[in-house]
């Protein structure tokens, strides 16, 4: 990051009228795009979100509350525009930007919808690797192709958001690799499973470790034999928002898992991260605090799709309009602070 | 509470595209509005955000890292739209609505400034009661007066905030008499002191405690002793949101001493209280825990003003969004959940 940019803007923010710091989280955002940037920038002129689709073979585990058919037809109400995620982006004033990645029926064409399959699902990481390493380095391409796509077309700050039913196993699999904790603490109830499901899933997240033997050191072979074709792509917007400097807001516990792959693929990654909430998945927490990241919003979400995201990129709004237009202490002729 | 609207408007969100629940806050917003006006409304034409001014002869005690003529300089900032405040009122759409209820010097008329000073600031809860029983009534009636007329005009949310300089130290004291904790425990360092003047504020709210004995069962003999006019005048807000069916959102620890003022004189009120942001004064959490209250945004905020109401403001937007405007199950063709 640019440090002489983000001094300049501490500088700016501590002549502010207010106390030094107390704006928190507001202050940080706008430093962070000071030193990502070179300056903060007036207004973010355009917003993307990116929704990644795929699905995952290890359902046929019975780890997910839902059938594989949902992730179509959530496809089919992203484009018609009846999701959560399409509220909040128009509550945001982003752009949805809607990618099959990996969904595991053929989709028609749809409005709105960039047609990138890699392949039609992953295979059970259960029972052997996920992806192959050609696969997941496809899919990471994807991802930087629509990112990139989406800054040369002038958007300045990009969200992050998935569908995949079954994708919070992949997540913790990728999680427990490089957090060394056990798959039991890291593992949640994803969109709800019962008890008996979330037995059934933390056995096919251990199983597949067992099998695959993910090597920490190698974050590529980690995401191909126990991640997935939709984290793989967010990865990739990610990598494809350092390369052109422009800060991503991730989401819940799924895009944290993808934040978590792109932060082992380019250790600067997790500068360009800003975080949105923290999820109910119990995992969360931990992907974050491996990043070095702190959430803004508690606000007891599980649904993903970007939801929290989307929520975040108006608080980043609001710290942009912070830095531009308070008064200084000169400027208002305010008494600074007393000597103790 | 209308139980009947709230049901109705549980059945509607679980039949949103969306695993039952998982909005979280949104959808707890969206239930708690239907319970308040009888439905979610479609929208909030108006909203309104509250800032009452008020001085403490408390400062005496050096329990301020500003001095007080801080207070009357930031009013001008406010009425000339430089503070945090007014760019966070903007960044929700929402008219700021600026009270002098107590502040210690003579202000002019200013640009959007309501003249209610009830006394010129408080009397030094340190060395006997911060007001009489009639101030601080007088004071209540005036948060009740002017959010009655924002109510008249068409106001559907009110958020509330404050300014006056040393008003952490009645706050903590507020809270250490209803929730029965150790004085050290609740207080922190306000907009920031150092802990000499950390020890000299904690001195100051035990001494007052102890001088003026004021009795946990009788909430306005609390609030005149050891409490401000501003606070008063925000307990007020939120009594004429009660009695109006409005939905008053909080900002941090003295706009939360205030709710808890209110919700001791109504105990009904901690239903039309919103929560926005957990503050970074250690107290704050305690008071939101007493009302049984969940702040939704976690941003290391420590200014006041209202600043993090300002922004839970634009989160009741988004829940009334999600309400009005995603699709349904049977609307989109999708799936339930599967059968264990």
């Amino acid at each position: 990051l640019d440090a002489r940019a983000m001094a300049k803007a501490q500088a700016h923010l501590d002549e502010l009228t207010k106390p030094p710091g107390s704006l928190g989280a507001l202050e940080d955002i706008a430093r962070r795009l000071a030193g990502i940037r070179g300056e903060v920038p007036r207004r973010l002129s355009r917003k993307a979100h990116i929704l990644m689709a795929g699905d995952h073979g290890v359902v046929a585990e019975g780890v997910s509350a839902f059938p594989q058919e949902v992730t179509p037809q959530m496809v089919f109400n992203f484009s018609r525009g009846g999701a959560a995620i399409n509220v909040l982006a128009r509550h945001a004033s982003a752009e949805l930007v809607l990618v099959d990645i990996g969904v595991a029926s053929d989709l028609p064409e749809l409005p709105g919808l960039l047609k990138r399959k890699v392949a039609p699902g992953t295979a059970n990481l259960a029972r052997g690797p996920a992806m192959t390493r050609e696969q997941a380095i496809a899919a990471l391409e994807v991802g930087i192709e629509v990112a990139s796509a989406k800054i040369e077309a002038g958007n300045e700050l990009l969200g992050i958001g998935e569908m995949g039913i079954g994708n919070t196993t992949p997540s913790s699999a990728i999680l427990a690799v490089f957090s060394g904790r056990p798959v039991e603490e890291i593992t949640g109830r994803g969109t709800g499973v019962d008890a008996n499901r979330l037995r059934l899933k933390i056995k096919a997240i251990q199983q597949g470790l067992a099998i695959n033997n993910p090597n920490p050191d190698d974050p590529l072979d980690v995401l191909a034999k126990v991640g997935g074709l939709e984290i793989a792509g967010m990865a990739g917007v990610i990598l494809a928002g350092v390369a052109m400097r422009v800060p991503v807001i991730i989401d819940g516990f799924i895009s944290g898992a993808a934040a978590l792959v792109a932060t082992r693929l380019a250790p600067l990654a997790g500068e360009f991260i800003l975080a949105s909430h923290l999820s109910e998945e119990p995992g969360h927490a931990v992907a974050l605090e491996l990043m070095g990241l702190k959430p803004m919003l508690t606000m007891q979400m599980r649904l993903g799709e970007g939801t929290g995201a989307a929520l975040g990129m108006t608080l980043v709004d609001a710290a942009i309009m912070i830095y531009h237009e308070m008064a200084t202490f000169s400027q208002a002729g305010i008494s600074g602070a007393l000597k103790s």
